[in-house]
């Protein structure tokens, strides 16, 4: 008897604990770089991040996710940026203007497939009343999305854009939420709850002392590994097996760093960011939105919107071979923000009372501990 | 006495004259193809254009163009389709979608720089709608802008979601009408009145017979040259020469044929317009978003949206070789769009009472004649 | 006592075994997808593969290896292709004119960084005196390369065009070495020695029954991963901690498919096999020339040469709905190709007495049925 | 009586000195900036050019040309640069490797389609054999061809490594050879014998005073058209209409300038020079191999092979506002340089007694004053 209560409490506390614990903190080991001291993409100094979630009634379960780069007026001081599409099946607005320009210059705005407009709609109104932005005409809206529409009645098209601007609004440093929450609400991934995830990465001073941040929207399939483990596999969920498990949805991915990189080698640490995904056993499945998003937060290299003519643009930057380690970091944070956002992620009934259980994350704690490495 | 009342009575059937008619009937030669029937892009068959036109009050000139490929349900049979960037400076939503698959689904749209959320609203709204479109829940528009911020109240976001669909709901076969229309409304090209513009080529049944059409909407600047002539020199409105001729602003250029041509030819095919409109003097300045969509009509090669896992796609088209023509028509319709564009432009006064002239046609016409080519 | 032979030789034949013996054989998992018959890419009916290997002295360490995807006329019946670069940090030839008409026109060459001048010369010669081709002038050599200049006294250039053509007219279908091998010689992967490996998947009836065949040759750094295990952290050899474990090198990754698969989507199943090599740990160092070659040997999407003017291209294909399976195989292929090449290597000592030893299999192995998954 | 002698003279003198005389000195315009000191892409200072022309026998017409960024070692002091492919239809070797690290660290070669083997081995062995790098055991080799099988025995592939080197070892300052050399010596444009064509532009102070230089290999076809004039309409040799003018081919660009502009603007720079082509009546025919190599020679923006770990790049460059006067002058020196190409070439018998007319350039001559434009 004494022996049955205990195992009970036992339960308790582990479901109480991992709910409120992120994997490395339980032991879970991804790569060989320490983390930021958040272990969040808000260890990258004045990146601010904010969240707006809509889980309303039986059918809403959907949000929007707002990242700016800094928390001043990102049309007038704008950063380097790259975006690399993975896998293009997906609605991202704003990706030209950023390969042609290698800029920035708004906040970068998360939410459902359905619900661009009024991301680029928020995003516009949000600048063009912002002080000092009195005169512009012209705004690029970078706003990505997956596809909630299992759990959110998504053609319902439940987001405004005065709640887009309300997740900017909400931006802040700190520690961040995770899972169930922003765009990340509704989101399915492995055929598990998915949603927000984040991790970063400090580089050792040798290396520069650089920090790496991601950001992650999880809402794609594949064969679910974790620090190695199939455990896709192992519960029977993969591709071509499992009915809910179909592969698709899509992911976007933020990275950001401190460190000096101007966009052509942000878009080659956008890159990395699918090897990450990669290990994580995502498969970018045809119908897989796949699609990073980098920028530099480095003060030196923030691009003014109006300058005297001819006046040069200086700059100190971190040359081709410095950038190694960076990838490194990016694709150890990415693994770690996707597994984060599952871990953090709960058991959510949304639309049609449709149901998508959170990973059993005891199960998966146990597999990675006999597994011993 | 006599005289001048000849000379004003040949004045006023040329002014007449020419605003009603096309440049190649006035003698202006573009090329060694012969064009279409109508010398648009409604002369590629079963393709639909509308216009919304929104020319209100002191300020608001601006207005939307939507291109259907087909007048069927587009989602449940897509076209093949590519875009070509030429600069990428210009918000184009669903970009990489289009180049990921390899098709289009929805009408495309056309307006101004801010209102690109009412676009991809109203063609989300739209496609959902549509019968046989009950269970969707995600769709790729394909919303391309030009900035009429100079004549028109842009940061006013006149245009709503209802009039895109509107736009859609407008468009028919036929002659269609070009200059200050739709999209067109508020735009300036070369510092002269700028608009909607369109052309078609017809290659001979020894090459296959196909009909290429281009459609513009013409918002940029550079060093006029018509038929050769340069016209941006001999009326002083060049680049770094005159003040409003700033060759910012954008080209928006639809390409459509009912050449069996499949995506990575469209592409092709798509990069070419931009040789055309370099011929018409156009530079694609730092600050122009110039994009070029490409899509094939030919029934043969539609998508549909749901067939059977494993069943194969079957298709006839043409293969590099014969592209060349294709591409000939492509820079010839459009070099020949964009000057139909300028020719069809009235002057038009807006915002805050500022005036863009039309070109003037007579000098055009007269240096064309005497240049003797 | 007898205990203790039997120890001895278990270990023996252990040893012995492994060195002719791939992973897969020895209880390695790589994902869920079933091998085809060689589990090598010459699964993939009607291609063939030709090493030629040099191995002479105390400083040459090189070779070649020829991929053709058939063993007809390349140049009269070209196949679609497509190429993804993962890193561009290469010299590999052909890349535009593959990206530009979609196909493949001559045997695909491996070798090292300073003989692509050889191999592209190889192959102009081989194709221009292949009976059928007394008229061609014109012909793109696909040429890919790691620097094997560790091993190998790489400024010597001491390959040959002949030696390129010998190895094209060694291939042949059936099983193919792996290892220290043609191209992969004197390769080094993860700080241990690389070289040539392959692998293949067939999918199951059900998804089309189509065989994806990868060979790699590999020479590139990161963290090792096998089947999950951190074989790079437990040996102490990952990027930023062993000296000779630079992440360096390069990569090439052929992937072959008997599926009908156009090249649009043929450059998406390439972009797939860097997911496979993020698998084992590769990261994509800024050092490292990371491509992949995909092609579809379907005898239906043969691209003649020469056809008459207006002859329209027939072809059955499978649509993007079809290509997640597809991705999938490229997946595990790629990632199961590169483990392989490493077993099959064995301790090499080159240039300068330098010496690579071989993966320590058996720790490997124990640590992977340790693992338990 | 004496008026007649005089004008006999004069077109005496007139005929002699349009073969040694360039267009723009006969009185042809090409747009609106001023060019620099010489024409030529040797006003970009530092810069230097090196033929090596092969015309032997009755069947050999062919060469190389070399054009080196600057005199010193380029392995060691890289320059920034970008590559932009017009039709990819082409074997420029050395692609991926500026795409992904932004620089050319060698020669830039250009020469005929079977002879890149030739043309990368000669780079490498010269740049393996530069004082200073005696370790190096990479060397990124960019070489452009065109097809010069017309008039030359292309598959006696007469080109040797070493001829690549005399290129190379040609290349100074000054005034350039155009026409008939190196290169150029057997191509055809438009049907008449091409070239090497060069020009240049310098901005005024008021837009920073920077030196463009473009270098062309012309070898391409379409509806030549010069200064506006339809030359090739009149003289009835355009695409589907003159047996000799295929439109086939190829056009090699070099674009230089000293403004100090990185790789992403640098490939902004690249793209414009195709509406340069355009602008001469070429349509980037299906067979048409056209590739933009653009590179900066500010001192300021070198990138040195070897510099320790972590140490910022320091750099001052032009930011997006200021390229719009770049853009112009790279069309204008293209567009320039190409007929320049066509005026210096002259009729040449080759291959098979093949004939190809230099362009009748009294006639053009007379069209363009004609036209009075």
């Amino acid at each position: 008897m004494k022996k049955t209560i205990i195992i009970i409490l036992m339960t308790f506390i582990s479901l109480g604990g991992i709910s409120q614990t992120r994997p490395s903190e339980l032991g879970i080991p991804f790569g060989v770089l320490p983390t930021g001291q958040l272990n969040s993409i808000t260890d990258v100094k004045g990146l601010i991040v904010g969240h707006f979630t809509k889980n309303e009634g039986e059918h809403i379960r959907t949000g929007v996710t707002a990242i700016l780069p800094h928390g001043g007026n990102l049309f007038q001081e704008k950063v380097p940026a790259a975006i690399f599409v993975g896998n293009g099946f997906g609605k991202l607005a704003g990706v030209t203007q950023v390969q042609e320009l290698g800029n920035i210059e708004s906040p970068i705005i998360l939410t459902n497939t359905l619900s661009v407009a009024a991301g680029i709609e928020g995003v516009v109104n949000y600048s063009l009343s912002q002080p000092g932005n009195e005169q512009i005409q012209s705004v690029n809206a970078v706003v990505g999305e997956t596809n909630d529409g299992y759990l959110n009645d998504i053609r319902g098209m439940h987001i405004t854009s005065d709640e887009v601007i309300e997740a900017i609004q909400n931006a802040k440093s700190g520690p961040i939420e995770e899972g169930n929450v922003g765009a990340g609400t509704g989101t399915v991934c492995f055929g598990w709850k998915g949603g927000i995830g984040s991790s970063s990465r400090k580089l050792p001073e040798s290396l520069g002392g650089y920090t790496v941040g991601v950001l992650v929207q999880t809402n794609f399939g594949g064969n679910l590994q974790i620090a190695g483990v199939p455990v896709g596999e192992k519960l029977g969920k993969y591709p071509f097996k499992d009915a809910l498990e179909k592969s698709d949805g899509s992911c976007m991915i933020i990275v950001a760093t401190d460190a000096p990189v101007l966009e052509r080698n942000l878009e080659r640490m956008a890159q990395r960011a699918m090897m990450g995904l990669a290990k994580t056993g995502g498969i970018a499945s045809n119908g897989s939105g796949d699609y990073v998003i980098a920028f530099s937060t480095a003060e030196g290299l923030r691009i003014p919107h109006s300058v005297p003519a001819q006046l040069l643009q200086k700059a100190e930057f971190l040359g081709n071979d410095d950038m190694t380690s960076l990838f490194l970091a990016v694709i150890e944070a990415t693994e770690e923000a996707i597994i984060n956002s599952l871990f953090a992620a709960e058991t959510m009934v949304g639309k049609d009372g449709r149901k998508v259980e959170a990973l059993p994350k005891e199960k998966v704690l146990d597999w990675v501990k006999k597994g011993n490495h």
